[in-house]
């Protein structure tokens, strides 16, 4: 076959480490994909040192790339969800095969994008949007092709994973651990996207619609962040034998797909809990296979580079097949991708851990536990700390067996209810994802 | 397109497991694999009660569906190396695309039979023979295509991981646990092929040809198995902050590849320490991505079913393109597969734990310290247990630092002739998986 041409929208952290390992790896990536891979042209408002661009023609106008004869496939690596839309749309006028690193632009725009791929015969491919370097895309949409999902959960967002892991190991708080995170270049400026859980929302989206094939659709998807943990938390869970993971999950139900992400306690022993700093996993479980767990980078340079180019190398060796040779987008053909109900939080079960403040004196206890018994709630393990001299009031942690949230909302209700209960009830859920 | 006709040769535990879930998710399988897949016939010496096999033709002699004109696609479960040999063999011949899940086929005979396979534009896919249900060749083949190996570890012999586990875990001795691996079916009646760690190296085999794009070949890969392990060496390896798996190991360096299946050391704050029971795990460790890890059920007749049924579904989707666009064997086309010197133990670097019986009296441990300096050994951490009473004897337990095994065995030469030291000495090797 002759060399496939690629255009580079974008060089910044992400399409830099494009440009290099295209460059340093270029032999071993041309023997995989059957063919010479050419960086025919880059887009980029600057130029990156970290990219020796010499002998390749770097435009500063991105839609040049994208509509130039001579690019096969156009990679967009800009980030966003109004100009990466107008390039990957312009890019698939032109005729051109794309792929991209854009959660945001695939879990929101995604529908109007691929059907209109489809309709040119064209592939777009965003294995990097999800995890990073873990090849999770792939090992889903193909890897389990055999199978019906049953759930997965995962932990998709490195920041968040970084934070909570310095919480756990060392005590720390929230902003502490934040700033430093800024300053390791783990967290943006505004981490608003990361700790706020939307960045992983964007990503469970995609991850859903390829377990479940339903649209790619933010509707009605549950997103808590982690800003509201307290260092407490995190240290009665360990005590419980669990740790505190920020996890997107989605599930198959008889009343619908559960789509959520929220902080989780998760068992100690659980490999899951094992995956700490900036690392991500996904664990999927499926009828035939059972539970499998992906692990791996979730960002940087070459990690994200390393899924770009996976995308690449498929995208060039299916390019002269016909449609049915191609992997779908989403696993099946588009006209196969059906809605189905999103549960509302209050539907869903799941375990759940209770913290609040209450007066220590004789009977309080015994109010609280009834107010769980007459909610029909089971209580798997309570914990009453002693409280510091001069104090009157105790942490009480609850940990609930598998319950309803409604009921569970119920219960919080009346709990902060009860005259000898102070201030809030905080809520963390717990998941033993083992069934 | 029109139906794909499947012939499915063996109805053992993992044929039932590909009967029953191509039967019970056949619409998901065909929307993904844009094909509707038939099972045509089926050969099997015996009925299995687990499948029902009505309306299906069951034939007794397997090389009839090897020759059956109206299947596109044989698949070998029969397991061994020359009646399925022949029957890879004569479906190629007829111009079958053929899926497996025969390691020992693959590893020791893979070399002929793809070569044919290629020269004749099939695709011979054997995804489940390593590590059952997790996609790892998939992962390895496409989703790292982007990357140059660095090294591989894997858990990749369940029946060996669950007798670790259950010497960590319980205390339990090697043939303790193999009787009652035996008695829920993890382990054969004659389990040299899993003890002694066969089974692991024909999956390294398959691992490392397509890591460093060498011939798959058995000669001169090193195979230690589990047989001679100790319950104390477990339990002073857990007092160390280690555990006991069972690893095949493949390594890129400048003097060659190491190739090597044995008893190791990891540390137990390492994710794939956590790896118990009969999982199994493959650690990936590459220049782009960094270090991944694949996880999940490496053997059973679901798990094992899913990754046939994946490359079911990948030969479908192949079935019309051209040889370009299917994914070569190995990773590559053959003729790009060179071999590459294999080292001998004696050059490989590793670390090691080491114990033995030495008389406890003052300047023992002084000569033996003595001589790992001589040899250029820095010791990372000495253990002297206690004696029993009336006990003249002590164990002592030494791990070092990375060293060159030539050198450690020089050591261990002449540590074993001590007059103050009894008996042999013991050898574990450790790998920290972090570089």
């Amino acid at each position: 076959m002759s060399a496939v041409q690629v255009g580079i929208c974008g060089l910044g952290t992400v399409g830099s480490g494009v440009f290099n390992v295209l460059n340093r790896n270029a032999s071993d990536i041309g023997a995989r994909a059957n063919s010479e891979i050419v960086i025919a042209q880059v887009g980029a408002r600057r130029d990156n040192p970290a990219c020796d661009t010499t002998g390749v023609e770097v435009v500063r106008d991105i839609f040049e790339v994208a509509s130039n004869p001579h690019v096969d496939v156009v990679v967009e690596l800009i980030g966003g969800t109004s100009v990466a839309y107008d390039l990957v749309m312009t890019a698939l006028q032109h005729g051109k095969h794309v792929v991209t690193a854009n959660k945001a632009l695939i879990a929101e725009k995604g529908m109007e994008i691929l059907a209109y791929a489809e309709s040119k015969g064209l592939v777009v491919a965003y294995e990097a949007a999800v995890a990073g370097g873990i090849p999770i895309i792939k090992g889903l949409r193909e890897g389990l092709a055999a199978n019906r999902v049953n759930w997965l959960a995962g932990i998709i967002n490195g920041t968040t994973n970084f934070i909570l892991s310095e919480m756990d190991s060392k005590g720390r708080d929230f902003a502490d651990v934040l700033v430093e995170a800024q300053e390791k270049g783990y967290a943006e400026a505004d981490p608003t996207f990361d700790v706020e859980g939307i960045d992983a929302a964007h990503k469970l989206v995609i991850l859903a619609s390829l377990a479940f094939a339903i649209p790619l659709s933010t509707d009605n998807l549950f997103t808590d962040g982690i800003t509201r943990l307290e260092p407490q938390d995190v240290a009665y869970a360990r005590e419980l034998g669990y740790a505190v993971k920020h996890l997107g999950i989605a599930r198959k139900t008889p009343e619908g797909v559960e789509l959520r992400v929220h902080p989780t306690l998760v068992p100690q022993a659980s490999l899951i809990a094992g995956v700490n700093d900036v690392a991500n996993a996904v664990m999927i479980n499926a009828d035939a296979v059972g539970t499998t767990l992906f692990y791996g980078p979730g960002a940087g340079a070459e990690p994200t580079a390393s899924a770009v180019i996976a995308d690449i190398v498929d995208v060039v060796r299916s390019i002269n097949c016909d449609s049915d040779a191609k992997v779908p987008a989403l696993g099946r053909s588009l006209s196969a991708i059906e809605q189905q109900p999103i549960m509302a939080m209050e539907q869903i079960e799941t375990g759940f851990y209770l913290r609040f403040s209450a007066l220590d004196k004789p009977g309080v206890l015994s109010a609280i536990t009834g107010v769980m018994a007459s909610c029909g709630i089971s209580i798997e393990a309570l914990i009453q700390r002693e409280q510091p001299a001069g104090e009157d009031y105790v942490d009480v942690i609850i940990l609930t067996d598998i319950t309803r949230e409604k009921l569970l909302s119920g219960a919080v209700e009346r709990i902060q209810q009860l005259e000898t209960v102070r201030g809030e009830v905080n809520l963390i859920r717990v998941e033993h994802l083992d069934q």
